[in-house]
């Protein structure tokens, strides 16, 4: 019960905004009383707490012009605790810390061929990255409480810390904490398109409670979010809709099956397709850069190969639409910033295909984050947790 | 808080079984107070409520051989309170009354031609034969306590009671109430899919939470059950596999898009296939008997037409599994009677485009409920919803 009052009351000093961003007079601990619905007294001994345990600080306030003695403005701590949020690519690893607000305090992103080198290197290097980084959050007052990995793999219900299968980094069945130098820092691995999902769930200006978000990098990862909360599915496995099958008889998969999606709007398909394969002038560069390069400048086989990529995108998401009718599709990852391109061709589809209920073409829209979206979920995984459990925290 | 109590008490009572399904001695107020862990004070007061609300019946018991006084034995009514399932069908009408035990007391299928007639006109006849078996389960001391009726389309989350589409009746926004004769008696209109597959959680010997349920009759319907919730999607229109495109530049369906499932393995297209068209040899009669009948005689066209609607079957499915994660596959409805010449390709499919996750073929199996299941889940709705909260009871 005090558990949930203390969510209550923290949540609702968040929700005010920090004192900069709100042109209404920073919140006071009888502001707090008077919107939750607790007394005064039983108020002030959860903010007391909060404050002990770093969620809250308290300062004078500049009375807003208002008659009467001004309160003390209550504010979410902008340092202490704070969530590490890391991601290994196929291409780079990153880093991010984010302070209790939610804010992005530390953005690290260095690029790192990491396949055809073991999980325990890769894993090394990240832990690297995941010390310096945490340094550096220190040097901000920052203090990093929980710490979370996004994967382009399959991260299964069960058991907990273990990647199944990572097809583009070449990785079966990892166990992270077997790998990973220092047991007091292990993280947790989490699949990167749900972490997408969720960052633009929590960070939209306009999120809707049910959706589909559908994001490439290597893979093309898709993540449901059902009444504002993650379905993982029966076992962890939900949203592969990168291996929906979009042409039966189609191109051969590495996977195994034929005419995978993957296989037409997938970032190395898309390449192939626009005469910019491994071998080709993008070889080496980021391809995503390169893409919005090209069909910026017209170039004629890129806005072919985004046009077919976009077809099949909207043939899968036709299939999503018509089986778990979400309230909106969002396109993350690379394909928000190729989303110009892509559009077109994925409303002509959702158009033709979306029959047997209404459909409106606002539904789909680009994720603002990009290619930002799982590293920011990652690291904000940890302020979730505290802003719903502040006991999380330790007292100071 | 009582509420809860209840639902507890009597559910622990429906959970041994009806007295002559239990090996075991019936359960007296002392063991029910022994099993949820209340006071034996609480548990009679408790157990006098649902007496009087009919929920429960109390009768002496013959001791099991044991030392002492028998308990009176508790057991939940057949008698008093019901309830009534209805269908609408393209090619019938059906009711079936289920006691609180979930027992079918009343059946009832009517061959009626419901296509090209008005929806005031189908909802008149249903009433009526609501009215008929609503007076046989009268016969049976049974009394109906709510009413849900299945429907071969589209119903809404919002507004209740409305129809929004179904295609194969050419119904389109139909409130329910406004066609039905008897105020106090109108029925709450759902999906057949979604009923069929809540039928086969609450009655299947083994069900798994989370499943995807796909049946046939006129259309195509699916339904998801997640954790052992019907998932209706946004809006209410999730599970409309039928309208997923399996071959996207195939055949125009009805619905306007191309190469949608319900074009290759909708009863429609295999009875064409097989050669049992409108005008083949199986005009007029039961179609799903028929194509029983002479693929179990080795009819090679109608063999290939199974063959063919499993192997689209397969696909879908496996956009559906790769999609939502679910424990289990259920086909139901028609698809349930002709598992034995379907079950083979929709194996072989999905065996080949499941790669990403484990898959094991006994997730995939047919109902035992058949065609029944619609009309038994609309039934058992009832039924479950007084479980939940035995005060939806009026007190005798």
């Amino acid at each position: 019960m005090r558990r949930q009052n203390l969510s209550v009351v923290l949540g609702t000093v968040a929700a005010h905004g920090p004192p900069s961003h709100t042109l209404s007079r920073p919140l006071s601990r009888a502001d707090v009383a008077g919107r939750v619905g607790l007394t005064r007294a039983a108020v002030s001994s959860l903010v007391d707490e909060l404050i002990m345990r770093g969620a809250l600080t308290e300062e004078e306030a500049v009375s807003g012009g208002r008659v009467g003695r001004p309160g003390r403005a209550l504010s979410v701590s902008d340092e202490g605790p704070a969530g590490l949020g890391l991601e290994i690519g196929v291409t780079h690893l990153g880093a991010c810390v984010v302070d209790l607000r939610g804010e992005p305090r530390v953005w690290r992103r260095v690029e790192r061929a990491n396949v055809g080198r073991t999980a325990g290197q890769v894993l090394a290097e990240t832990a690297a990255l995941a010390a310096e980084v945490e340094a550096e959050a220190a040097g901000l007052g920052l203090r990093v409480h929980g710490r979370v990995l996004a994967v382009p793999g399959v991260v299964p219900n069960e058991p907990a810390g273990r990647v199944e299968h990572a097809p583009n980094l070449g990785w079966h069945t990892v166990g992270v904490a077997d790998h990973w130098p220092d047991p007091d820092t292990v993280p947790e691995p989490e699949n990167e398109a749900n972490l997408g999902a969720l960052a633009e769930y929590w960070n939209a200006e306009q999120a809707v409670e049910t959706f589909v978000h559908v994001s490439a990098e290597a893979g093309i990862g898709a993540a449901l979010v059902i009444d504002g909360q993650l379905f993982r599915g029966a076992r962890g496995f939900a949203g592969e809709l990168g291996h929906l099958p979009v042409h039966p008889t189609g191109v051969r998969c590495a996977c195994g099956a034929r005419g995978c999606l993957e296989q037409y709007a997938g970032l190395a398909a898309v390449l192939l397709q626009a005469g910019l394969g491994p071998d080709g002038p993008g070889a080496g560069a980021d391809a995503v850069a390169l893409l919005a390069e090209r069909a910026g400048a017209g170039h004629p086989s890129t806005l072919r190969a985004l046009d077919r990529a976009g077809r099949a995108l909207g043939l899968a998401l036709a299939s999503a639409v018509n089986l778990v009718d979400p309230d909106g599709l969002v396109l993350g990852g690379a394909y928000a910033e190729l989303a110009e391109w892509l559009l077109p061709s994925v409303h002509a589809e959702l158009a033709e295909r979306i029959t047997v209920r209404p459909w409106t073409p606002e539904a789909l829209r680009p994720s603002a984050l990009g290619r930002r979206g799982p590293v920011l979920g990652a690291a904000q995984t940890t302020v979730r947790r505290i802003m719903a459990d502040p006991t999380l925290l330790p007292a100071a």
